[in-house]
């Protein structure tokens, strides 16, 4: 073994060479507490480029400790090979409060991820408490699905293996001064006036969990940050692969819709060629939902059979709104009521999905009467521990059989639902795609995408961006608008995301109709609504020619754990002005967008190094540079990498349309890079541009996900 | 002793019987988990009408356990006399987590207090964490100066008796259903749909200490609500009272005023007759103050004694704006650095005010450079705990020699860095009042009253409001408005609460000369200012008239433990009217006022029982009623109880001002209720009216604080 540093094993890399080494980070040395029992963390390597450090004695309900997923070796092999050894200067010890870890920071060195956070993407400087809370209102670290996961600037990762509400202190907690001086040296009078101490000098990253005797952290290396996170998503279980319905376009019924007036509305958009993939029910198909029955309700769907026999004759899949806590009416509460912890939540019990029982009881009843049934998935509310909204979860003092308290449940609850039912989608061997509310660490594989009661456009924006650092996909779904344009801001945005939907839960009519959800519930339509339809008509549309494209990011999400959409900073990591980046990001390999903001009469956008093209024009935009775009344009601003070859799917009324196979391949430049399908089946499909001879090319190699053929090669800019 | 129930006690008590016996509370007995180690709590009566019940084996470092102030006995055995049995079903358990605590809830029992609450009023059915935490952005219990004592409208107190950051579900957590049922009863598809469950039947309240072995619970007897806040406030120490000019009036100098700057505005009060009796100075007096040196910046005070002498001569009182984090370059800084934690903030020591060296180290220097040299008070920011803010405290894993660990020092920072100086003054038999950021249990006493850098006028009234269930005193700060309106109505505020100040650091001239902060600071006054500044005369002019009411009213603080301003429903506990009413306040006993808020057209005040005089008018308003009152009335509504002799000092341009002591004395109605001053001295001054003679008499006894003469006696409705 060799020592070497991070710009040379970089260079070795770059140029092919596989590396053999341990790597030395220029830290200094962080001086323990005279008075503590810091111990350097005991490390072992676990997989290539991942390695555990242990300190004291480790819970044993942690994440990895009850992980249902594997990791995926095979894809974890594939990186760039790497040996590093961890970083000498982690230490940790355990304390009478729980446990503390101290890591070093380098100077300028930016800290990313810790799951979905809302309220701010640069992490360095500020304290982050990883607590699942309902509705943050604070930058404090509080969210629906918080993670113990950080990459850095420097390009590795640590996951700190707790479901308890562990605090990061991220270069913000500094040790005390030893020595006086003699003059202040220059009137500070106002905090800001104070050098930013945080950025420019070494400083550590201290972790409190607390009540634990010992805890595992995992060091996922590089060399660059995108690295540490494929390292991260592919130890998770690497990216899921969601069924193309799954990727066309959702919309949820208003929340009290009885059967017919949910087909007629279905009729409807096939009548109007609105494209939809996906219906969603909300609370009202339930006979009781506060808590749940998890039984139709027979006054409004008074034949769940027939509902779903005709929705599927229309083309429709059909999702389900439930949240877990289970009514004493329901068929599942008897087998359920050992399984379930010592506290209620709106009369019903907290299922134990920590412990295998609840999740077969509660995941095999959902089998049997729904998915059986012909339901294509759920979108599970209410498990994001609104404790502080009166009574809305289970408090952290809860017990479950399992032995998990209720800090540790909240940890894990959201994610444990959600395998609850994915496994039986898995048993059938039938692809899903579906919503949460509440998810964590080592979520990749699950195929949820979270959504929340927040709203405000360019949070949701940042949120989607950070989602990318903790393997966790966010839908920044439409609901209502304060305005047309509003309206469109966000439909433009949510067809570039993970899961294109708009949430109609509160009006009776298509948003698209009327605005105004009073008058909307009443039955007044909006004047030359047909003209707003045929805007979002058009960009659905986009979300529907994105198809292919789409599907074959998720595929690289599963193949090598790079993220479907991402951070600008995990492919630009070495360009200072992309480091703050929050309100842009990549689109797959190719593209990255930069949604517009209503009520904002231009934006600034920070084009990555490299040659651009307008995605829709192709006009030709040198990177490595900002420009400002007028918010009169009618598109989304998305630029495509200079030689892109780039499919765009036929629209069809959903994807499982025939004509959705038909592609039409933009050529963006010279065509020099070629697009290509890998199905986890090993099958291979490639399109390329042939400059010379002036032609494009489909290779194929057994049968990707569906039969394409290209209607249309077009040459863009 | 005898078995009795309420209400048979209420009415021995109001009959005058002294009463002995065992208290029966209707409470069902709550069911111990089974799987738990729930132990009734060991009680013991610790003094009359306060009980100790103990569970496990508590911290040593607790609000009791560190007490420095004794509780006020020979006041605490003036209350009702009564010997009440602690609640038989209080239960509680150490578990692995800390120490679960369990408390019965009766049907409609309302719970209140937890020190400083902005967002709300009643709290059952929410949680809250009693976590010290700057600018609380949800309603989660952080607050500069929260406090594990709530009381509840069932006539008792329950303190905690911890550092920690407690949860307390107030009737929020449910135990699990136990038993199915055929059918759900109705389609409940929402969460509001639910029958409110958390008021209509018995619950519980569960508290949660973390990582304590046991912990100390105390229950403050009542019979009344108020009773039970008297008692926690003289166990405290009973209420402080402020020397005249502390309820005079303030105002705070620009940050970064120099001498001349300050003295000149303060000879413009004079010239211009605005009544002031404490100009304070904010951070740039010192050299340096991010961290504090607590020195004199040569530049802007080039002479501190000629300052202060000059100050003095114009009879003002000088207060300092600093906080506690100690810069390398002060003169503190060698003897504090061992007695400091481990972690510094804005690279100064964070003094172990919880150890007497610190605070002799800190105190003793402030009392020979400062108090000697003149100064009044302080005012103690930063110490709220700012750590989501980016370094702006001390972190929860910090280590103080004393042995507390951060998390806990949090939970007494404010308190003890107040009793630093506040010791300095009582060594000096100098009396002083102060403005602090943080405080908490056990607080009464200290002559220190809470601000904060939060601003809704709404949530200032109910902030003070919530402060009088904890022992707390809060300033209501005026700095800058959104219009002129809400200027006014802000300083109407001000003027009735327990100190009155603008906060001008932000302006170089006085906010009434020009409101827009940029114009003011270019000096661009309003056109005709004057008209404004006249204004705030009469506003401020209506404080100085009140000051010798308002001592009276924390005479009494000091003597029962009654709050001088506080909640309606410490005074009308059994009007289900007052119960929510949580903008509106009592001053003193025979007045209360309902601010208006600017923007509103008119509001809603709810009148408590009995015939109450429009202060103002004197016309006679029958209560136990609602009102509307329109905003356009020039004053702050304000009632008196009918009889009441009310005394309005003369307006001088401070309290030192001789013709202060001339009083007009008000007769609102039969004057049937006379106005006393009770010295601690055993002073007594009594006004009252004898219907009869047509004729005010004024007996003393002693010397009250100073020597009244009545000028005028008049008749109001």
């Amino acid at each position: 073994m060799v020592t070497i540093n991070r710009r040379q094993l970089a260079k070795s890399l770059a140029a092919g060479i596989a590396v053999t080494g341990i790597l030395e980070l220029p830290v200094k040395q962080i001086k323990a507490e005279s008075s503590s029992n810091a111990e350097p963390l005991r490390w072992k390597q676990v997989h290539p480029g991942i390695w555990r450090g242990t300190v004291g004695t480790p819970e044993s309900n942690t994440p990895v400790g009850t992980r249902l997923v594997p990791p995926a070796l095979e894809n974890l092999a594939s990186l760039p090979s790497i040996t590093v050894a961890p970083l000498n200067s982690l230490s940790g010890m355990a304390t009478t409060r729980g446990c503390l870890l101290r890591l070093p920071l380098e100077p300028d060195e930016m800290i990313y991820g810790f799951g979905l956070q809302f309220l701010s993407f640069e992490q360095r400087g500020k304290k982050k408490a990883i607590r699942v809370n309902a509705d943050p209102t604070g930058d404090t670290g509080d969210s629906h699905a918080p993670v113990p996961f950080y990459v850095t600037s420097k390009g590795y990762g640590i996951l700190v293996d707790t479901f308890r509400h562990a605090d990061f202190y991220c270069g913000d907690a500094r040790s005390k001064p030893t020595h006086a001086v003699a003059s202040a040296g220059g009137v500070v009078n106002a905090p800001q006036d104070k050098k930013n101490l945080a950025m420019s000098d070494p400083g550590q990253v201290s972790i409190e969990v607390p009540r634990a005797a010992g805890v595992d952290v995992y060091l996922f290396a590089g060399p660059t940050i995108l690295n540490a996170v494929q390292r991260y998503n592919l130890f998770s279980g690497g990216g899921p692969v969601p069924p193309e319905w799954g990727l066309g376009f959702w919309y949820r019924m208003e929340a009290h819709a009885a059967q017919e007036r949910v087909l007629s509305l279905a009729e409807e958009f096939r009548e109007r060629k609105m494209p939809c993939d996906v219906i969603g029910l909300e609370p009202g198909w339930q006979t009781h939902s506060y808590s749940c029955t998890f039984v139709w309700d027979p006054a409004r769907f008074h034949d769940p059979k027939e509902f779903l026999s005709r929705a599927a004759a229309l083309g429709y899949k059909v999702n389900l709104w439930e949240h877990a806590f289970t009514h004493p009416a329901s068929p599942l509460f008897g087998k359920l009521l050992p399984h379930s912890g010592n506290y209620g939540v709106w009369g019903g019990l907290v299922p134990d999905f920590a412990g295998l029982p609840a999740r077969e009881i509660f995941g095999g009843y959902h089998g049997r009467e729904l998915i059986d049934a012909g339901i294509s998935g759920f979108k599970l509310d209410e498990c994001d521990n609104s404790d502080y909204t009166g009574g809305w979860s289970f408090p952290d003092v809860s017990r479950f059989p399992s032995g998990l308290d209720g800090e540790q449940m909240h940890g894990v609850f959201g994610l444990r639902y959600q395998h609850a039912l994915w496994q039986q989608f898995l048993e059938r061997q039938q692809p899903t795609y579906n919503l949460v509310r509440s998810s964590g660490a080592l979520a990749t594989p699950y195929p949820f995408v979270l959504y929340s009661d927040l709203y405000d456009h360019r949070q949701f924006i940042r949120a989607l961006v950070n989602s990318s650092f903790s393997g966790l996909l966010w839908c920044p779904e439409v609901r209502d608008a304060r305005s047309e344009e509003d309206f469109i801001r966000r439909l433009q945005s949510v067809v570039f995301s993970p899961l294109a939907m708009i949430n109609a839960w509160y009006v009776k009519n298509p948003p698209w109709k009327q605005l105004n959800s009073k008058l909307n519930n009443e039955g007044y339509l909006a004047k030359d609504w047909q003209v707003l339809e045929a805007r979002c008509r058009e960009i659905i549309g986009w979300r529907m020619q994105l198809v292919p494209y789409l599907h074959s990011a998720f595929e690289r999400y599963a193949a090598d754990g790079t993220p479907p959409f991402r951070a600008l900073v995990l492919d630009y990591a070495d360009d200072k002005s992309i480091r703050s980046v929050d309100d842009e990001y990549m689109v797959g390999d190719r593209m990255f967008v930069a949604p517009l903001f209503a009520g904002e009469e231009s934006r600034e956008i920070t084009l990555p190094p490299g040659t651009w093209h307008d995605f829709w024009t192709g006009s030709v935009i040198h990177g490595n540079t900002k420009i400002s775009v007028s918010a009169t344009t009618k598109n989304i601003p998305a630029f495509v990498k200079a030689g892109s070859v780039f499919p765009l799917a036929t629209i069809g009324l959903s994807s499982a349309s025939p004509a959705s196979g038909d592609l039409t391949v933009r050529v963006y430049g010279d065509g020099s890079l070629p697009w290509r399908r890998n199905s986890p089946s090993g099958a291979q499909m490639e399109l390329s541009w042939d400059w010379t001879r002036s032609e494009g090319r489909i290779r194929q190699r057994g049968s990707v996900t569906k039969a394409y053929r290209v209607v249309k090669w077009e040459h863009m800019g």
